[in-house]
């Protein structure tokens, strides 16, 4: 499989094994489906350490339920600089989705000492807890947890049969003690992942240099309109709440697409909508809206929030129903990757001989928490169609070893150029 | 209560106190529900019986469980005049759909008893079983009894519970004999209901003669696009399913206008809309509309049907997503009402001075299934704010006994008129 490209310094037929050896563990009726904090999750988690502790690393659980291996370095006072991802899946996701990274970051560990090299720095690889949305409603756990950014009362978070905080006991981290897995000595995080759009596929790349994760924003709009008989009232005398929400929905698509014809990656989404009573003979009353917006630039996701507030006013005006005021279930800013280790990655993408181009990452990445405490930045790699959180998602292995390739580059000029005591 | 109108023929008291009687028997917890099928559905039944035979007369269930009550003629070889109308209630629906119909009938008859008045032909009145769509998902049940047209395998719907079959049962009827419960003798078939529209209340009319029950036209509407990342999926690389669909009901509700300007009654409405997977971080991939459409006029209905289909088509040229071809779900045409009864009803309403217009109904009713046996029609009565399947749902008392008055004219001319032996 790895054939191709045995000049790499790395082994891609073991980042196959390990791809591999998770995708077996799956919910059978439904691959590929490994969620936090269920049975198998916790199988997939004592593969992944039999796979850490072989490869020599010295393997732990921190407080946050992250499963770390350490590579001990030679000037532990340097810190330590940690790759990694995420072992978890969305319901029916796909084999590559986070474990990709993983996978890689754990055979950058094992090149290094295939090939006899030692670093001053420590070298964390880290398998970070529930990095999808979980049965908790909630999303990167383990990174969160690692900046020491878990809100308040996240922990009380319950599915219909434990806690969050039952949760990370079960997958072997110790809640009593969450803020001793906030780290401090962390000098640079690296994280490889499939881009999880089209874009390196179509422009036949091998590699994205995350230069933004952009800011994620969501917003609630409810629209308030009459339910009558749909036989009997007249068109005319009708306060349609689909009506209008149709209406809405194909002006932000519209303001989407003048916003991503702007400078910087920007997306906007209507993803849920329902409406009520939602039967055959009744005008519809209400309609919800959750509008899914993701820019690179803060400025533009700013201008659309006031765009959006203007929008639920004027068709207000020209329809007859109530736009309540736009509500912000979310609102969470664009985290640049680090100018050092991002010019360290382009670097490392021209010593492996991969071509590569600058981008920024529409789905938010455990990354952007790591990068709220230490010097981070990630990499794309292709995947087929640029399809993902599904079952025929799909990254060629050697792809996934060139970017691996890339990391242990990239780890090496990092490592020298990270000097400063900690 | 009814002293504003002492002049009548019929007493407005009495029939309060039916629709009164009948508001008390609802579950408690969602006023006004009393289901088909259900126990508090026998529990106004068994109230109803009562007031028949309180009102002397000769009271029986038929195979199809509708429940009748016969004052005899002198001629029975004239055949049988009935009037009627439904006790049930959609959930949470109101005190006047249906039941002011048969409080109103059943009034007619006892106003001719206290008169004095003696008619050729026998009359009935008939409550029908299970008029608004029942917990098997069907409607109409008893009416379409009474016609000989409940569909094949109809009676082995199933709720969690039971079939219809038992349903009908329960009621009191036998559906073994359901063919007995189709009628040839009746003459003429008279029912009065609420608008549940807000014509004639913002007309400051008393009585709607209606010259037709619209047809019902459902058709299912799937859009196929492409479930993608909400994040990392320009816009310009989507095939949104939702934004198709909204694209849809506009031109629905478009077209609807234009049909609506036309001749006669017409509406066009989205009722159910669904999308999936409906995830905020994902670009809907389906999305299913049903359109109910209405229409006096059965070419008006074709035209609509035709442009629907075109629709289709061209969205899907204009878009990219996949619209499979528009599914009929029910096609019902629209039922005339009959002449010499429309004729007589309006003679009727200038004989007790009420203010009338012709109108066309857009909501069904069991006098679009008499009118496949017999000669019928309907009158409506303003309702307020043309609310109607709801809790507010509001009829004046003396509206409904201006209307029975209306009705107890009719039924004595068509009595006279209709002297041909069945």
């Amino acid at each position: 499989m790895s054939a191709t490209q045995t000049n790499l310094p790395v082994d891609a037929q073991r980042i196959a094994e390990i791809v591999e050896g998770l995708a077996r563990i799956t919910e059978p009726d439904r691959p590929y489906t490994r969620r936090a904090f269920t049975p198998l999750f916790l199988e997939g988690r004592a593969f992944l350490e039999q796979c850490f502790k072989a490869a020599g690393l010295d393997t732990r659980m921190d407080a946050a339920g992250n499963l770390i291996g350490r590579r001990n370095g030679r000037k532990p006072a340097l810190g330590t600089i940690m790759l990694g991802s995420h072992s978890d899946t969305v319901p029916e996701g796909g084999r590559f989705d986070g474990i990709a990274g993983v996978a890689a970051a754990l055979e950058v560990a094992r090149s290094l000492s295939d090939a006899g090299i030692e670093l001053d720095h420590d070298l964390e690889i880290v398998d970070f807890l529930a990095e999808e949305v979980s049965i908790f409603g909630v999303s990167c756990v383990g990174s969160r947890g690692m900046a020491g950014l878990i809100p308040d009362g996240w922990l009380s978070r319950a599915n219909d049969e434990l806690t969050l905080r039952q949760g990370i006991v079960e997958a072997g981290g110790d809640p009593s003690r969450l803020p001793s897995s906030k780290r401090s000595d962390v000098k640079a995080f690296l994280e490889l992942h499939i881009e999880q759009g089209p874009v390196l596929e179509a422009e036949r790349l091998d590699i994205g240099v995350v230069t933004a994760i952009s800011g994620i924003t969501r917003i609630e709009i409810v629209v308030e309109g009459q339910a009558d008989h749909a036989g009997t009232t007249p068109m005319g005398r009708r306060r349609d709440a689909l009506v209008a929400a149709s209406r809405l929905v194909l002006e932000i698509e519209t303001l989407g697409f003048a916003h991503a014809a702007g400078e910087g990656h920007f997306t906007a989404t209507v993803g849920e909508f329902e409406i009520e009573p939602n039967a055959a003979n009744v005008v519809p009353s209400r309609a919800r809206l959750l509008i899914d917006a993701r820019a690179e630039l803060r400025p533009q996701m700013e201008a659309f929030i006031a765009e959006i507030e203007a929008l639920a006013v004027r068709i207000t005006e020209e329809t007859g129903v109530t736009i309540t005021p736009p509500k912000m279930i979310s609102d969470n800013h664009p985290t640049p990757g680090d100018a050092l280790v991002l010019a360290t990655l382009e670097a490392a993408c021209g010593c492996v001989g991969a071509r590569h181009r600058l981008m920024a990452s529409g789905a938010g990445h455990d990354t952007a928490w790591m990068g709220r405490i230490t010097k981070a930045a990630m990499i794309f790699i292709p995947c087929r169609d640029g399809r993902s959180h599904a079952p025929e998602e799909w990254a060629k292995n050697d792809d996934i070893a060139l970017g691996a390739a890339a990391l242990f580059e990239a780890v090496r000029r990092l490592d020298g150029q990270l000097q400063e005591k900690k």
